[in-house]
């Protein structure tokens, strides 16, 4: 069939242009006067590179070369926006650590990401002093705080010349690693390349610009993230926001009134999180205090339409991006030209370059192929595993609308079958807490003799105190029952109110926690319906 | 310094996704409901990718390979887009011929260009007849007519089945090529990858859709081009305006008042063209008639503000976008927020992932990188000079403003050194235009015994047979010099009044044929002020 025609005649000095984090910033600080917030500083984009090239020199001063593994462990803040780049500018690579996982987690992770310098903000120290000694490759680490102090991040980025000189090097080269927070096992180290990170930056920022009116990102927006920065790149958007100039603020460690208050005085326009933040936010507002104009991009766990509309009572317009942490992570974004709630509930339409396609053999499995989607774990028959047949494998069920969006059915591991019928969790879940006295629920599937599997319900009472009415639980999915919009097996026999549900460190709903708790105690505070 | 660290276990069957041209159509046939309007047709995006398939079917068919070169001489159409992804898709490469060029040029482009296959429309049919025998690499040819004509383009598409498989392969594997129209010796073949063209599309997405109201281009927009198609890519608007699926108007060969009425009847929002198109419309419409909203990007010469007022009054939204045959073609787009005419009549900023910088040692050259610059010509002499340094030399003066926008003050050759100082032939030209009875202005710099150079200018009448007022024409340009904005040495002695400014065929000023007739038969037309 012939071979495609490579260039023959480049000139000899043709600039071969390698996609590396660098050239996000070829122009961006002379083209834009904001800012860049966080605690008591203001940064202008001139200082932000200037700063960006002084921890590049201090961390080669401190002998981090290129190959090199540098862990970051801060809460949100211009200092972790400078590691984003400058870490691998160098050609090191950034190791984005979850500190919400436990000591012993944590300490796996930078065990096996390698690192060899670390940075971590005095939250952490008492933590990284006490697991330093099993981590011997750590040659070096720069403690970080706020204030100038000695031999802290801000004093020695001070101290330290704007002196490293960036050069080009191969764009595969791996950029950042992180940990996935599955609920099962050890975490999982991912690895995206420059390559893959400016490709979604630049794949996201043409998808958020060209959303309805408040469903998207555009020049003249405010960012601020409320998904922590140890998490999928903060989904991508500090690259995005630093690439288009946007004033940006880093709020530290999330607490809801703080989030507010910034939010209210500096403007803040855009930002994406989890749907237990965007529902600590909603709580934590004043009575009929309203928190729009906001848009704020919903991930990690499903959007219950109820939750969205509560969100829009309060001023926000919340919509889906969907992505996990191999995938970069963002490989859909629902959008709405009129607004409709349910249809910004979806996953959403694939962004460009990403194609998408429901697996029909393995369940409905959603499979990826984009630029950006991790090339393996750090074990190579996990990364089989993953890739099997060429495509990223999900374990998402999944459904593809008429209009081509996607819905998400519900995860391959949680879906429900009983009575020979596949139920889907998330849709039970959604149906729950639109019933009035319900806050948050969650179902689970237990083995049944009888049934091969049963659905049992967690639900948080709305109200502290006012645990909701179970008949008119019953009554209410049962309406859906009969308006078939829901199987007759999907009602769960057994609902337990508890005070919270169990999360995982990203704040999505730990179900192996409520599988183990059913097995235990929970027993005890069991209310059938 | 160590070396970056490339990843180790990627899965043996991670999919290592090349950005290929073919991905720009992930997912947009099942996201859009939009048409492509061209003549008689109106193709929905399942239509377009279907007719694709078929195209590099009957191609195929017709012995057509990978690594071969499929010249397409055509006006714009919806033909044209199906070429201009069906070829490269198949491995092939898309020789976009200017059908501007004479029949000479022509067949120098088409010979250079070592096309084994042609589509040609059948206005080129008498032109291509006579060619073909100097063109022995030619294999074979399908003409091109509205109409499912027996043999011709439409009716062998019908009739062939869309059985194409479309493969992976290289993404530096050569997309297109055509030929620059300097104005100096023979046209020179420009090269451009998949891998170029994928991410000046995503550039050029994100930066359009960033942009102020009314002066970028966003889903929901409607597209037509008014650059033609075998002009850089029409401005790369096709793939961008593909992958977002918007609605897109081709409107076959151009003539003004066709372009109006498509406007009105499709409700266009979206353009863009060169400054003579821009006059051309202009002119054409009714007297009081409103073309707005319209938004259109001027690029191929400089955007003179009276002729941009003349638009505004007219309801258009003009604004400069950058760039040349050699650069993709986008590098920099203007922006004005608050819809300042100068500003917007500047080259403007640099897009994402371009590097400018301005070479004080070369009279102030532009020079670029980019990820989408060809890296070559046909002739490794002429491309290493291209590239000498390992920037691109665009042979454009530039300046860059306070706020990061670069404005083009002359081509490198057009510079008139007069007195010992520097003059802008841009600069006379703009202020020319500005005064009464001057439609179109352009200067020269001829030699001069005495001041080493004078400028010589041209000018065309706003209204036939009322030439300008020399009388005022001189004092307007001397109120300039009063104000300190223009050198004195800048004020012509000879002022030539033409019916029309010879042209190139892409419609820049041929300073080159101005030099000719003042050398032989013009002065007999000098109006000396």
């Amino acid at each position: 069939m012939g071979t495609p025609r490579i260039l023959t005649t480049p000139a000899e000095d043709a600039y071969a242009y390698p996609l590396l984090l660098r050239h996000l910033l070829a122009n961006v600080a002379r083209q834009t006067s904001a800012e860049i917030v966080s605690g008591q500083w203001r940064l202008t984009y001139d200082a932000l590179l200037d700063r960006v090239t002084r921890l590049a020199t201090l961390l080669s001063e401190r002998g981090v070369r290129a190959g090199d593994t540098v862990a970051v462990m801060d809460w949100d803040s211009h200092r972790y926006l400078e590691c984003y780049f400058a870490i691998p500018m160098m050609g090191a690579v950034l190791q984005t650590v979850n500190v919400r996982l436990s000591p012993a987690q944590i300490e796996y992770t930078l065990r096996e990401s390698g690192a060899v310098f670390a940075l971590h903000h005095a939250d952490f120290a008492p933590l990284f002093d006490a697991i330093q000694p099993n981590l011997p490759a750590i040659r070096g680490a720069i403690p970080m705080e706020e204030d100038a102090k000695a031999d802290s991040y801000e004093a020695l980025i001070a101290a330290t010349a704007p002196s490293f000189r960036f050069e080009d090097f191969d764009e595969n080269a791996i950029a950042t690693t992180f940990h996935t927070t599955g609920t099962t096992g050890n975490p999982k180290q991912v690895f995206f390349s420059h390559r893959q990170l400016v490709l979604h930056t630049l794949a996201l920022a043409a998808t958020l610009a060209n959303q309805p009116s408040g469903q998207g990102l555009r020049r003249g927006d405010v960012y601020m993230p409320m998904t922590p920065m140890f998490h999928v790149h903060a989904w991508g958007l500090p690259f995005v926001a630093t690439m288009l100039g946007l004033k940006q603020v880093y709020p530290g460690r999330y607490d809801p009134r703080r989030l507010l208050a910034l939010k209210e005085r500096e403007r803040v326009s855009f930002s994406h999180c989890v749907p237990t933040i965007l529902r600590m936010l909603l709580d934590a507002r004043d009575d009929g205090e309203s928190l729009g104009p906001w848009t704020v991009i919903i991930g990690g766990s499903a959007l219950a339409p109820a939750l969205a509309e509560e969100a829009a009572r309060a001023g926000l317009s919340t919509l889906v991006g969907f992505g996990m942490s191999e995938t970069g992570p963002v490989v859909a974004l629902a959008r709405a030209p009129g607004g409709d709630v349910a249809d910004l509930c979806r996953a959403g339409f694939p962004i460009p370059l990403v194609h998408a396609r429901v697996d029909a053999e393995r369940g409905g499995e959603l499979l990826l192929r984009a630029p950006w989607l991790t090339q393996g774990y750090g074990s190579q028959a996990a990364s089989d595993a993953l890739w099997e047949g060429g495509w990223l494998h999900t374990g998402d069920v999944a459904a593809t609308d008429g209009d081509g969006a996607i819905r998400i059915v519900d995860r391959l591991k949680d879906v429900i079958k009983t009575g020979g019928e596949w139920v889907s969790s998330i849709a039970i879940e959604e149906l729950l807490m639109e019933l009035p006295g319900v806050a948050e629920a969650a179902i689970i599937g237990v083995p049944d003799g009888k049934w091969g599997e049963r659905p049992v319900a967690f639900v948080v009472a709305a109200a502290a105190g006012s645990p909701p009415d179970t008949k008119l639980l019953r009554e209410g999915l049962m309406r859906h029952v009969d308006a078939g919009r829901l199987s007759g097996y999907a009602i769960p026999e057994r609902v337990f109110v508890l005070e919270t549900l169990p999360r995982t460190s990203v704040g999505k709903v730990d179900k192996r926690a409520l599988r183990a708790r059913l097995a235990t105690d929970a027993a005890n505070a069991a209310m059938t319906i």
